[in-house]
């Protein structure tokens, strides 16, 4: 959910694909391991099956990635890439940050409902590959802290402290993913979305 | 960081300690399982360092905790209450329930600094035992729901969506406890906690 976000490398530098060919079975091998990794977590999941999964032979794996850790840490990547091309266009076609959050929001947890294996992935990659979740976390986050001060220049939101404020919201966004995303999708995500906006617009203090 | 929080058991039920040494005892146990595990994980951990670090003999740690799941299940059930009994009584005692918030959180990110295990234990739960991951969130959520509602009553806080503003306030706190409790200790726990209360309470909506 951020507007500026870093190129992140699909695959290991060198072994990136550069034709077309190579970029389908990357893309295949990585739908593979989230179904894997999903299903079975990081230490029970395999390379073998993942190529089963992604109906190549183990050498073409090899050829994309090194090693299980490898995948794993393209995969988070991956993931933390779609979430954010899923989500953006969302937020910067709505009239201003706010409505913008609200309809962000909105599309994450529809992303997070047909994306079960997202939440598992990324939080085992705390146990797995530390820096990759790092990484996740401070790269969306310096995007919100970026996009909610740049929504300040144009009036949009009030002054405050960025830092705080993404991390803050951030967490607000992955809380709700958890709950009414992967746990209980009885609520509209637009309902979910609604009442965290009003959260973020006016606050809790009583109105005057 | 609620206020009415059912009992946890800190062992299995047959197994609750009922004399002042056997607390004592399983107490010193699960203050060496949060070491061994925030250390080394849970996969790694184990019952022969677990009593080792407790200077207590295996035969002391079985007579309290069959298995290293069982002493894993008590060890988060544990965490969770000493987090809430070290920051409700700064909730409690602030004027109103946004204040009460803003000593809670600024009480949460000393905790976590000074804990840090915390993070590493409640979010291997999430593979280890799922059921007491999500019984913690759960729990934490329907306090601040409860407390939310009873601060309405009083007129401390304005009308809402209790569930959405307990996930999306109990969210904010745990990134807020990541970002400047786990990883990064440069400003101060009172100036988080007040840039946090503001957003909670005036929201990020430009001043009118």
């Amino acid at each position: 959910m951020q507007q500026q976000a870093p190129p992140l490398p699909v695959a290991a530098a060198d072994k990136t694909p550069r034709t077309a060919r190579g970029q389908r079975t990357v893309r295949i091998i990585l739908d593979a391991a989230a179904a894997e990794f999903g299903e079975r977590g990081y230490h029970d999941g395999s390379i073998a099956r993942i190529a089963q999964r992604a109906g190549v032979a183990i050498g073409s794996f090899y050829t994309w990635f090194d090693s299980k850790e490898a995948v794993f840490r393209a995969l988070v990547a991956d993931m933390s890439r779609q979430v954010r091309e899923h989500v953006v266009p969302h937020i910067l076609a709505a009239p201003d940050r706010l409505s913008g959050e609200r309809a962000g929001l909105a599309a994450f947890l529809d992303f997070v409902r047909t994306h079960k294996a997202l939440y598992r992935i990324i939080d085992e990659s705390a146990f797995v590959a530390e820096d990759a979740y790092r990484a996740h976390y401070v790269s969306v986050a310096e995007g919100y802290a970026t996009s909610l001060a740049q929504a300040f220049g144009k009036g949009e939101v009030s002054d405050g402290d960025w830092q705080v404020r993404a991390w803050a919201i951030m967490g607000m966004n992955v809380f709700l993913g958890l709950k009414f995303g992967v746990w209980d999708e009885t609520r509209s995500t637009a309902d979910i979305a609604a009442a965290a906006h009003a959260l973020i617009s006016d606050g809790l203090a009583p109105r005057r």
